[in-house]
């Protein structure tokens, strides 16, 4: 973590008093830590906006696991990108479904790819792509 | 606007400075201005998590303007529950579709009702329901 | 309107049954209806992918009116790319806010930038770009 | 899966063209294939919209692993909740950050409280939550 540093805002008295209870409610205690969230959301989505931005993602799938091929076509897609694929997680929902999790690296353009050929997978059922930074 | 107050916050450098660096290429000239606008941000979304808020949206819809039935069924949806509509504003985009815009104030629950109505009425191509706040 | 063809798709049962349940509770009484919007939204969202795609928007802005050089200052923005600015709407809020619609037509990057800009002038509380196509 | 069943629906030639031009450029070789997952995603959206919808999510967060009561703070918090975690994965970005992906069931005013108080902590330094549902 990079040394603190203290900056000071004018905000309107009646937006700070809003924005605290807000804070309050969604868990957190300290005004500097809840606008850090938001700066460093801010900067994770104009990441996003250059394909060629290194970033980092989950992807999170639904799949029936009935299917043998699908179970190897995964594989083999996630290994032909093997240096994008950190590492991904498997939970059997109930007798039929899975759930997978991917964790990705890469540029935005290559992960925006890789997720879509893995959700256009047939037998996958649901999918979506989560963008995560490494920079922030 | 209510009176401006001034907070200071600690943040730490490292992301002060990519924060700046993003103001700068999103037009801000003034750091408390970004983040006030990432508060309101913040704090729009969470009231239309609740379905009882008063709120404000935007509905912005593309419909073919041949049919007649269409025309007079969208404005008589609009008439059914003329305390939630504000305004609405046309743009005739080419020879076949038109643009529309629909300012409107109510509960969140009763917006997304409407917005749904209107945007499932046969001939209404695309439909975007934008949330916003009264109270920021 | 093109002329309708018809397709036929291979749906499971259950969820052709979970969709039109969904469909009826979103106001649509025709299954091809509410898939061809869920097709025109998927396009205009991959449009809006492309920096360089001829694209619509909608730009939803709140605003305190007290100040005389904001809606000058707006007014100037709006000209230099006055070819991208279709029309616009204002409706007043209550005694300080004022709630502007802009309708714009351009590239992507275009609009994306001038949205930036607007909603970063000072006094524009809160603004909201929603995507649109000329398209579907 | 359940049985498939075919349904036959009118769609615009123009549309449909533009829909399996988008279909190819997003990984699917098949139509039916590429509607099921707009109608999954759909209703994924939909169940969300209730608080009380039994639903199914990944949070993803990034943070300083030096602290250790932070790490103790994250489990303590899981544990409380143990019956709404499912599994959790950890990867070590750098010297100095984590990347922790936690897969939750439960109702979705669970699941988001869960999340808003893990992502609050002082510490984690950006949090993402998936929605996703058991149910499509």
């Amino acid at each position: 973590m990079s040394e603190l540093t203290r900056t000071a805002l004018a905000i309107e008295k009646d937006l700070l008093r809003k924005f605290d209870a807000w804070m309050a409610s969604h868990g957190y205690d300290n005004r500097s830590e809840a606008v850090r969230d938001l700066m460093r959301s801010a900067l994770t989505e104009a990441e996003w906006a250059n394909p060629r931005a290194k970033v980092l993602a989950v992807l999170s799938i639904i799949y029936d696991h009935e299917s043998h091929t699908l179970a190897q076509e995964l594989a083999h897609i996630q290994h032909e990108d093997h240096d994008a694929i950190l590492c991904s997680q498997h939970v059997h929902l109930d007798a039929h479904r899975c759930l997978e999790v991917i964790l990705m690296k890469g540029t935005a353009a290559q992960l925006r790819h890789l997720a879509d050929v893995i959700v256009a997978t047939r037998g996958v059922r649901a999918g979506k792509l989560t963008p995560l930074s490494t920079n922030v």
